[in-house]
């Protein structure tokens, strides 16, 4: 894929998206197979494995890839698809459900602080920090002016990790009202699966409008050059881990990493 | 592989084991090929990533899996291809380098404890709190009243560990003073790896004897029956997979572990 391809999944800072208004089976237009799609993130499997090592090597930049989404957006299978390749020591998953008490007693950013990458690290965070907007806003879990306030505080937040070498890409996946009920009703129907069921899950769909229009609000205020987000398709997997991975492989590649000089001349050494 | 084959490989609390005495090149009397090894280890993968996937479910046990090794021993290969199937999401691997001066300035175990497993969770160790023994013995950075009262200091740590839910695994990857020799060499014909090389690897080497004096002491002294020691013969890096991933699906599964029960009765809901 092209970069003037890509380029239309990315939130442009200042434009106004509409998440009612995008085709989350935007798939149907492909005009490759599903087999070829898979054929092509083999190759983006190992392209993204190369760029980690390379990443990993240079250790002189974090590196940052936020996931949100509805329930059964496919957050897990996306992030287990689009890393199946990399080196499990290479990249660290950080789950954030419903914070503890200690992490209540503490300002929103403080947990996610410390899972922010290092040098030479590749963190994904599987929910986030716009949490604590999002479920907030919808369950009215605090006054507005506390998630008001909180857009600005991320983009301060994310801009001093850019500043401090962390580059940072952010992933809505997006379905469709039906594909999410279509989904939760197969793992109903499914007895292996019913041990995952929250009955939460069914009460937060009942909010999904709610729901869009916070997160129409996120996209909206907190993309930037420097951290944006990207609108996934994601009604079908094969389609969203396809984008997903061209567009880590597209950016990770502009960075032009490069491994670090050796630290003498080894020329020749026979080792006894 | 059957429980007694694997067996032979575990250093038996209060047996006496001399790594100069212990083939590493184990390989050659195995009966397959390398071939039937890469077709087992294709079918170890998924099943422990099943295994992987019902411990994160039920989310009452705690799995810590050590590895130590020579350098040029294989520890990061192993780590890769052993997990290379199971979710990213489900396994954190721990890197213990040289000590920060932070790290330094607390207790020995201060940094280990922090990685330590929560219920559900897999934490892989990339060295570990045996380097507090092992490079400290040594190079002699430390008088040996330190190093010797720390053999008593791991088990008792360990033993809360496991009291508190951990189920601990340690793998010692075992190669031969003339494979360490041969990767190493292979290191320096390389040009493309010269960046990794570091110059104390070749100090490193010159201490042979010494190292594996000291691992014969950490692995006489720490082997339990609830964290015991494994001797892997590591000088052919597919069958050091195998035996890895054979002994770890053998041990997992033992622990009989089960998704939870659902949270109440779904069946003949309608999602709506």
């Amino acid at each position: 894929m092209t970069d003037a391809q890509l380029e239309k999944y990315k939130v442009k800072p200042g434009s106004k998206v509409n998440l009612h208004k995008i085709d989350a089976n935007e798939y149907k237009q492909y005009s490759g197979t599903k087999e070829i799609a898979l054929e092509e993130m083999r190759s983006l499997n190992m392209r993204l494995d190369e760029l980690q090592k390379t990443q990993h090597g240079e250790k002189s930049r974090k590196i940052l890839i936020v996931f949100q989404g509805m329930d059964a957006s496919g957050k897990d299978g996306a992030i287990r698809n689009v890393f199946h390749s990399v080196n499990p020591s290479g990249v660290y998953v950080a789950h954030f459900g419903a914070p503890s008490r200690m992490e209540l007693s503490h300002d929103f950013l403080w947990r996610i602080h410390q899972k922010a990458p290092a040098n030479g690290e590749m963190v994904i965070f599987n929910r986030s920090h716009y949490e604590d907007i999002l479920i907030v806003r919808v369950q009215n879990l605090m006054p507005k002016k506390v998630w008001e306030r909180r857009f600005h505080h991320i983009v301060d937040f994310e801009r001093m990790l850019f500043d401090e070498g962390t580059h940072i890409y952010k992933f809505y996946l997006h379905i469709s009202n039906e594909e999410q009920r279509r989904r939760l009703q197969e793992r109903v129907n499914n007895p292996d699966k019913h041990w995952k069921i929250d009955p939460n899950d069914f009460k937060d769909r009942e909010m999904w409008d709610k729901y869009i229009e916070s997160y129409n609000d996120v996209l909206n205020r907190t993309s930037r050059q420097w951290a944006p987000w990207y609108i996934i398709p994601a009604n079908k997997k094969w389609y969203r881990d396809l984008i997903i991975s061209n567009i880590l492989v597209k950016e990770l590649t502009k960075l032009k990493m490069k491994y670090p000089k050796p630290k003498m001349d080894y020329s020749g050494i026979i080792v006894k």
